[in-house]
């Protein structure tokens, strides 16, 4: 222990090092780790990117087959465009990466789209990124583990009646792998990423070869067509040429391969330092293989004449074309694609308990959220993203088709905003002068040279993305984005109506301007009696020590039961005043209440009436239905009244 | 206001006479009423008749037709049987009646059998007699609704699916009737009872004078055989002749006519002054009505041959002989059977809250099931019983086949029980001089000349029954009877056990022989703060005028913030010591509750530790959520230590 003694105050120190009890629990999640052991448990570049990838790796699993999708309804002689389409794509990528990377090193405390808006633009358009963002993560939990769910029952047509189950299964796994630590899950789902990644360069890499060198590289193109490819679906609308308005259709299916570049940016607390950099050459790596790989896919797809079905994926396609059937790389590449849509959802796990409790910790959420668990991560919103996702996945019976034109619009108004707040915060620089520092919420504002070009590059992303949002938004407004148009501002009210609830509460609760409180001078004590026991005697010994004027209170229902109160309480009662009400209807609680007001209403000011409930307590549970609480009662009712001290005094709690 | 001072304690005494204000619960069941209202509220012969027979003349529906079913095994020349087995259980009735007239002027407050086997034969036999009588009256109300019910459902078929919600609904209708008081739902359901007995009664005489009389009264009958007959359904296992063991059974079955006449015992209180004699006389005229209808139509459904059958009840058969068809006599025939049927359940609502009420005295049940409703009746017993058989009506899915085997059992072990305890009873006056008095709980006990007579009366009546309870446990053993001998045991322990704590808890919390208890000398106060603001200072203020020791204690588990509430403490803490402990695993609540058992481990005897929890009231109960409810969580932690007080001193409670 730690004595100090300051003005006039003595404080003592002293620390519970000692672990909490075994529970069952640790086999579950792990045994608890005190705060002390946080930078333990930050993660390796290796690990963050198995962690925050695996969102925006798996899109390569659809992206290319989005698009053709599209295109098809211009027949298929459009698949043409699918590689420069995706040229453009990776274009994207490249510039909203740079615009990442500086984000990274800009806030090395995390730099999601809600900080970075809340900085540079402003409380509200903070409150739509993070509302926008918030939805996202939820629908990516809901939409990543659906569509794992969709390729085991086209696999297992069996499981279908199950789907639901299997998928809210699913996510209380992923739930349960989260509450044991970054670190940890980290480890456990970094095999699966990188298996993924390694078998898709795989393929890539061999249908390259083979179309570029041929079996013994003499330059000869050994890589065939699909052979027997599911059949073309005709579009509802079909279309005479390829036009403007298709492509850009198609190039917006596309860029839902850029969802969950933004991770890392929300994560970088979890890196092990030094965090920023870390982080960005994460990104870049990640960046690096998704650019890739969906080129590499693209290229082939569209070599090969693969169609875009609801049958065979095109990476089902491209990998027996490109391996000679279903052997044994066929089903490798398959089940990776399937693992990597259900981990996809890892990724929101990472992110949505961080966000929450970063804005919870702003007063937008509730404060709970803040609360790290006992393996150090945000264990209550681990619990709410999995409940929020379950209930999605419930009311959407677990269909990709309905979830998907929700998803994404949220990622798009995100990047747009973060870009925004940064090119806002490089113009902040550009004017500072050499030298001079400006310290923010979350990052340091000082001069530099290049602010001119980051700046560009910021808001040339930040323009690229809002033009990808709005084609979004228009085409797909009517199958469900207009949901968003709805939650979005839900969210946002909601924000708000939480932050002046803490704000008003703080002023009221501030010390500011608060003279020094008035002193109790006068203090009286009302005791509500049932009967005259030993229980009762302990109350009225405590009673007394509150204050000399003490009234013990009966309410009767039965004149008999009274008489023999009144006769006990004659002989017990310490000379106590004893009132009685009598009740005409039976109640006990209303006329209870009314006597307890009428003191209330007469009483001076300063003054304050303790009520004194002796509050049985049974030794066993059980017993507890055998009584009735009016303890409990009584101090919900008089809860709201100000100036009234509810005290329970507990008796038979003999061991 | 009316002061009294007795031996020096002043006694005050006040009544608060203003009835409770409306709510939506007046519309329901009605305004309440004063307990001053008490005696209007008993009932007249007439309505006694309809609430306390509903029970037994339902079974005049049905008893004849049970009969006939048993000894259609031995084919249908052995319906001849069924009047003379008739004729015997009218004699049963008649010593039954004779015997539950004795008792209802021994027992002028209610002498159910519950009441009479505790004076009588002991605790025990007591305990089965409740058991059993309690199970009987839920099992009364379940099979009675559901037989109603398969009525309306024989009738209208498209009913079938929704039978349960049926069922359910109709039991709590007469659920809510019943909570509008005893009188109010007495004349509710007076009509359809007497209805029931003038319709029956037209049958059986119009029956009896077109057998006797003819058409013109020239002694020549015009009452045919039954037209059309439903077939005659084989039974599972013929028999060659009518045999002893086949005469039993259909006795024993007849003789569920008798189920329901110990009724009026029960509900003895119910009746208006003299209540001894008004009940007496209604029990007469119940049983006189019960065996008349009985004879009247065992005899008639012979002599037309009417046909046991699952199709076509004997009743019907018997109205559309006596009626020529099926016009307007005819349906109001099976109309008033289908209501009397349902109506049955009524009785044990009259019943069943009464006699919970007295076992719940006796500390056999909860308490709680002594409380008069806020319309004088035991409105918890009549929620009790409603929700009770409703879960054996949605456990059995109202199938009256399934429920029928367990009931009746119950009904003649209580008779068997309580004419015994009655035998007993005149064995104990023979015994008394002439003159002598003895009070015993229930009854007063003087000398009677003619008690040998009478309990011989009794004593025959608890032999007729037992051998009656002894065949239907025998006969119907297999069928579900098994299920009564768990489920009596069980209640009878259930009793013993609720019993056990309430006598315990009375000797532990006894004045007698207790001393004077020990004044309390010290006192410490332990005031744990989450942050200083106002609410924390308005407890502090408020712990201050408790003792002169009192020590803050803050939970530490962010240093930052621990660093400003211990600079606020220093300004504003009023030179309290504060105690600050390090929570190394985030724990808020553990290291909170070992600071305070090591304080309690070293209290001093006498010494009492007052935990003074500043509690945030929200003035929009919504807001709640965003805060944690630390002071509930103490108090429930907290609440198993002698010794320690629990205050809540509400903050942010301004108007």
């Amino acid at each position: 222990m730690n004595i100090e003694s300051k003005n006039g105050t003595v404080v003592l120190r002293r620390t519970k090092e000692q672990a909490p009890p075994r529970s069952w629990r640790d086999y579950v999640i792990g045994r608890p780790l005190a705060t002390a052991d946080a930078p333990h448990q930050t993660i390796s570049k290796k690990i963050g990117l198995a962690v925050f990838a695996s969102d925006a790796l798996s899109s390569t699993a659809y992206a290319t087959q989005e698009m053709m999708a599209i295109l098809a309804a211009a027949g298929t002689l459009a698949f043409g465009y699918v590689f420069p389409l995706s040229l453009v794509i990776a274009g994207l990528l490249f510039i909203v990466t740079l615009s990442y990377e500086q984000t990274i090193h800009a806030y090395p405390n995390g730099g999601g789209s809600y900080i970075v808006s809340r900085d540079n633009l402003g409380a509200l358009p903070a409150k739509v990124a993070a509302a926008a963002i918030l939805t996202d993560y939820i629908l990516t939990v809901a939409v990543s583990i659906s569509s794992g769910v969709a390729q085991v029952v086209s696999a297992f047509p069996n499981v279908f009646e199950y789907r639901v189950y299997l998928a809210i299964g699913l996510v209380l796994l992923i739930m349960v792998i989260n509450l044991r630590g970054m670190r940890e899950s980290g480890m456990i789902f970094a095999i699966p990423t990188y298996f993924f990644v390694v078998i898709l360069y795989i393929n890539v890499i061999a249908g390259l070869a083979r179309y570029f060198l041929g079996p013994m590289g003499i330059g000869i193109s050994s890589l065939g067509m699909v052979f027997n490819p599911p059949p073309l679906e005709l579009a509802t609308e079909q279309v005479a040429g390829v036009g403007l308005f298709l492509l850009l259709r198609a190039f917006s299916s596309g860029s839902a391969a850029l969802t969950g570049v933004e991770a890392i940016s929300d994560g970088i607390p979890a890196f092990q330092e030094p965090r920023s950099r870390n982080a960005g050459i994460t990104l870049i790596w990640m960046s690096a293989i998704l650019g890739t790989l969906l080129l590499g896919i693209s290229f082939l797809a569209a070599h090969i004449s693969a169609i875009p079905s609801a049958e065979e994926t095109v990476i089902s396609q491209l990998a027996r074309t490109t391996f000679d059937g279903r052997g044994f790389m066929y089903i490798a590449t398959i089940a990776a694609t399937t693992v990597i849509l259900v981990m996809a959802a890892n990724t929101s796990f990472a992110d949505f308990p961080r966000l929450s409790a970063i804005t919870a910790n702003d007063g937008l959420l509730p404060r709970q959220l803040t609360y790290r668990g006992s393996r150090l991560v945000f264990s209550r919103g681990i619990v709410a993203l999995a409940f929020l996702a379950s209930l999605l996945i419930f009311v959407f019976q677990a269909s990709v088709t309905r979830l998907i034109p929700l998803y994404a619009i949220g990622v798009f108004m995100s990047f747009t905003l973060s870009q925004s707040g940064m090119a806002r915060r490089w113009w902040k620089i550009g004017k500072l002068k050499p030298g001079e520092e400006i310290q923010e919420a979350a990052s340091r504002l000082h001069y530099e040279p290049t602010w001119k070009t980051k700046m560009l590059i910021n808001g040339f992303g930040a323009i690229c993305t809002a033009f990808v949002m709005v084609i979004f938004a228009v085409t797909k407004f009517t199958t469900g984005a207009w949901v968003v148009i709805i939650i979005i501002p839900s969210l946002v009210l909601l924000f708000s109506l939480i932050n002046r609830h803490y704000r008003e509460l703080a002023k009221r609760l501030s010390l500011e301007h608060f003279g020094v409180p008035p002193l109790v001078h006068r203090s009286r004590v009302i005791l509500p009696i049932g009967g005259v026991h030993r229980g009762t005697l302990a109350a009225v010994r405590y009673a007394r020590t509150l204050s000399a004027d003490v009234t013990a209170v009966h309410v009767s229902t039965d004149p008999e039961e009274t008489r023999r109160i009144q006769e006990k309480w004659e002989v017990w009662g310490e000379g106590i005043r004893l009132v009685i009400i009598e009740s005409s209807y039976r109640r006990f609680m209303e006329p209870l209440l009314m006597y307890i007001d009428e003191i209330y209403q007469k009483r001076q000011p300063n003054e304050v009436i303790t009520i004194v409930v002796p509050q049985f307590v049974p030794r066993k549970s059980w017993t507890n239905l055998l009584h009735t609480n009016t303890a409990g009662a009584l101090r919900k009712m008089l809860m709201f009244r100000k100036g009234i001290v509810i005290t329970n005094v507990p008796y038979l709690v003999e061991e």
